[in-house]
């Protein structure tokens, strides 16, 4: 089967090729009364956008996103949700579908090209048809409805690691991350990976990263456990986007490697008045419950597999080729996976703020 | 809202508390005729039982599965399912609650008391409730049955690394699995380990760990894409485990290192005239679709929370307090997950086979 | 497939055969903190006990509820739902596995038997298995529960036609529908369908009924358009129960015979200041959204199929035979339905409450 | 919530507005390969299209369907599904949104205004905005595809009664259906309804009416129990269509006035050496799968709320007013739920087929 939609109360559903005419989204159960323009959408699509600098893809599209449904301007001359679905299209513009004919029978190495044809015996194989990283702007644009359910939820994203260079967490800026290409909080950082990246382009190869999204915030009790828990929802999406291999909350895989004495966050009472963590090793999740302190993810993205360096493979038939890829891609697809980071966390939470009030109540 | 269901076709309700009279799951969607007895569900149950060695909870359950619908048996004299659902059961006999009576108003460090209580507003505390690792026998019953759906796929899982020390994997050997208290597929590594965990123990601490599930012969076309990918359930099914913070398919994190060269595995033709990768660093996933070749699962397990070195912690009151915790427990509970980690692995497998089937018919 | 799970955020799961060692079903989703007791749902259960008088198979089961998960005494010795998944068990004690060995390779006409060989290639055919109204126990242990969850509304069921028989309307006391074995709200039909059932009894035969469930002082609000509609799903699970032929909502099939100005509910300003419908012709639902008048639901249950007349079937392999159905039969099943289709609305309540108030918040 | 997907493997999540600029629906799971036009589309489409005759509104709307996704012309130049989503989008070109300025504050009797004011706090009241028929138009569209999923089943729809009048049913011709404008299969009554609705329909006023659909050559098996039954899915999909009050599978609310002896369909092995069923009381579901005898539906419409007769209503702020509804009107809104019917009928069939083999493989 094919399965085309995520969240439970927030519901997307997403459609689209990288070369149909559209791509969309629908968006149901979105709570009504909420404003909300297609400009507001934009901003986040924007920064997803390809071609805005040499580390991206050369497509030109302007992913303009439009509202078909479910959104009415009130006596106000406020645009709001009315309850119903929200349906949300992006015209393709700069499809260049002869560039792929050579691979139209050549499976290319470290692409979704054998699994799908092997899978529904017939593939498009126009810019990777379903298969493109060209889905994730109706990720984005959902993304942009679902931070307006959870309005006090700040959500950010930033690249932490390129290759095997990791940033350094002391630098740590949230507003350096849109002071360079690369979505880097760490300005010393950004620098190098410009050289660095630009060899790699040069080469005609490709790199991998890894992205965190952190939500501050968070109220606690989010979470369905014992199998909608917040922290499975959040690895099942993030694991979702294109060329992800590997996702961790809070301290990941480094907890493998830790005491319970070094792992467990010990708890005071805040001035506040609220019960605080002295330390987030958790990644603000505990029984896959929200805890109140920052929910922290990290995602590995593989390097982008069109590369130019040819590699062995197969065709549709059987025959044994050599396949490089030509065209417009990211060197680094990693980069352009911190927007739609965001995105995913922000339709977990909505979905989980309205599924926690649908069972608890509000809070 | 609490959601205790997963799976799509094959579908997985578990209940039960850790101090309730039994424990169980109801399993929906299973195809009828496939021969199946209680017996065979036992063996994977007896691998995860306590008490069975130091080095798990000394808490003593003969977890016997008892089967109460959904089979029958036939003319032959041989039980078969009926394509009705599966309900099993398994009655807790161990429970000693009075254990819990001190920390029923103290929040443990690292546990879900604290979320739970701020979610429902009342917490069974007596060994974890709900959000206790005992669940976990119910997912082992599960996927008992969930082999039997997928007969011709081997899933074997191993512990791969404990604290900081990971397993030489030139020599593994799965036939070592069984032969030590860590399901270690390296003799060697589990000589130290014996040694490693006993101090641990001996301390009243406890250590992570990192498990490795791999399934050979998956059949190619698995998986769902886009949000009902088969590395993406596998990341919800393990991330629904008790005390896992990371996820990984193939060489998950270190992909993020790898140029695209390094990192796409080449294609050839297989001496059985079928397609062949030359390599596995995509872990036999490729856009969400199994390839064909072995799925490989890795995922990091925390070290127990329970503690006799007191932790900093607060009431359900809000005083602030220490908090050790007695009682029996596992000093590395990522060792009994290794059954359950094979046990999902085997649920979403048994899933994305029927629903492969739904849509695209029989392979 | 099977598929033995129905609501959406108060979701019910029930499992079990008439012949099996035990029925039950898990609730998930529910509320936490609701007080219960299992005496609470046995006294829905005892409503639809099968032997308490002839009319009603003399098959004697206890029908006694279990808690097994989901509950808890809190300290003022209240039992809670936790917010946990619920298991209700109901052990079988009265089978009869020989009553059933003649029809084991004969299709029973108007049974489930042909479909369910057809469909599994197996069949319990030991009172009809999976396909039995015994399971409709889990139902009504459900609906107790459900009730737990909208305790201010009022949701009574009724048998309002036997045969060609209705009742007469204007003879309408809800106190009279216990004083009767028929749940008939009409004292002097009830004194006529003793004696016309006992004729049907005596001859070995059966007949239908139809059944009429009303919720009064529903919120205004409840439904989930367009495919979750409040009458969409009282319509799935009223036909969800066995031998339903028809549902109807409000006025249902006269509806055709209306003119628009015959058939539309006017609307005033009521006492206290609500809006008010004069008539209710709708039955409480517009566009699939409860208006606050009562919702009115009725159904038709088709006469038992288990008759001492001799009928023309088929075997398993396909051989021409007469088949008889001995055994401990209702002459009328639509008369335990009562109980059962007022749980069905009950959940189905229950869950849209829950649902609203993921999307639209509390009321 | 609103919940506007329906289906479990073939699934259709419709999104738009009466006045919106454009309306349409997503289909997911729709296995690949098949052969699919948007003329094949179409000529659903035009059934259900307004603007005919003088029995339908007389709003005029092309309703031409546009394939935005999930299809590919392969290397015959055939268009062939992909396996992936499909999306449909219709433009809504003939909203003249000024005629229902005037009941922008009124709640017009019988329709949703009132409940979807109290549920979402506001209302797209533009041709009843998501509660228009009009969104019935995505329905049929979907339903174009699924009869591609199940080319060999016939399914037909026929409008069997009008207000009190029921047709001859010794009259049936189903190639009289497309002969007249009210898809009436009995040339007689089509006469009759001619001159009745015309009556009506200058008097302002409106009328009800029954329809019929049945599916023929419809394998055994369908149908996924306890609560997915195939009825109980019939039941749900007719339900959700606007203005339907009542649905009844085979005989429906007839079964009640009958004995065991007369409803209980008798069986033969027939010539073709396959089981028979000498009658279809049923309606070709038996414990809610499908027996292999035709499946027979039919549901009760209401008589259309706009009428021209002012009847009494409110206002959202509470005042008292008559409210007569102006604008472009179907008399019987039953005629065109034929189409829909039918769409619908083939949704539930396509998506047990791929159900029931998920579970039970191929047949």
């Amino acid at each position: 089967m094919s399965h085309n939609t995520f969240g439970h109360l927030f519901r997307v559903t997403t459609w689209g090729e990288s070369h149909g005419p559209a791509l969309g989204c629908v968006v149901d159960g979105c709570p009504p009364l909420l404003p909300i323009t297609a400009e507001e959408i934009q901003v986040y699509l924007d920064q997803r956008k390809p071609g805005q600098n040499k580390f991206t893809t050369q497509r030109r599209e302007p992913d303009q996103v439009k509202i078909l449904s479910g959104v009415m301007v009130d006596e106000d001359g406020v645009q709001r949700t009315t309850g119903t679905p929200i349906s949300l299209m992006i015209e393709n513009t700069d499809q260049r579908s002869k560039d792929y004919s050579e691979i139209k029978e050549r499976y290319r190495p470290g692409h979704a090209d054998y699994a799908y044809d092997a899978k529904y015996g017939i593939r498009d194989y126009r810019g990777g048809g379903r298969s493109s990283a060209r889905e994730t702007a109706a990720r984005v644009a959902a993304g942009g409805l679902a931070r307006k359910v959870i309005p006090n939820i700040l959500i950010r994203g930033a690249l932490v690691q390129m290759g095997p260079h990791k940033i350094n967490r002391d630098n740590w800026d949230w507003n350096e991350v849109h002071n360079n290409p690369f979505f880097c909080p760490d300005a010393e950082a950004a620098k190098f990976f410009e050289e660095y990246l630009d060899g790699i382009r040069k080469d005609g190869s490709s790199i991998g990263a890894v992205i965190e999204v952190v939500a501050e915030h968070v109220p606690v009790g989010l979470g369905a456990p014992l199998y909608g828990k917040l922290d499975q929802d959040l690895a099942s999406a993030m694991m979702s986007i294109n060329a992800v291999k590997g996702v961790e909350i809070g301290n990941g895989f480094e907890a493998a490697c830790l005491t319970g004495e070094e792992n467990a966050d010990e708890m005071r009472m805040g001035e506040d008045g609220k019960p605080e963590f002295l330390s987030n090793q958790a990644g603000g999740v505990l029984g896959g419950i929200s805890s109140g302190a920052p929910v922290v993810v990290r995602f590995a993205v593989k390097p982008t597999s069109s590369i130019l360096t040819p590699r062995k493979s197969i065709t549709r038939s059987g025959e044994e080729v050599d396949v490089m890829t030509k065209g417009r891609h990211d060197p680094c697809v990693g980069i352009r996976a911190v927007p739609v980071g965001e995105a995913m966390m922000a339709c977990v939470l909505a979905d989980h703020v309205l599924r926690d009030r649908g069972q608890c109540g509000e809070r």
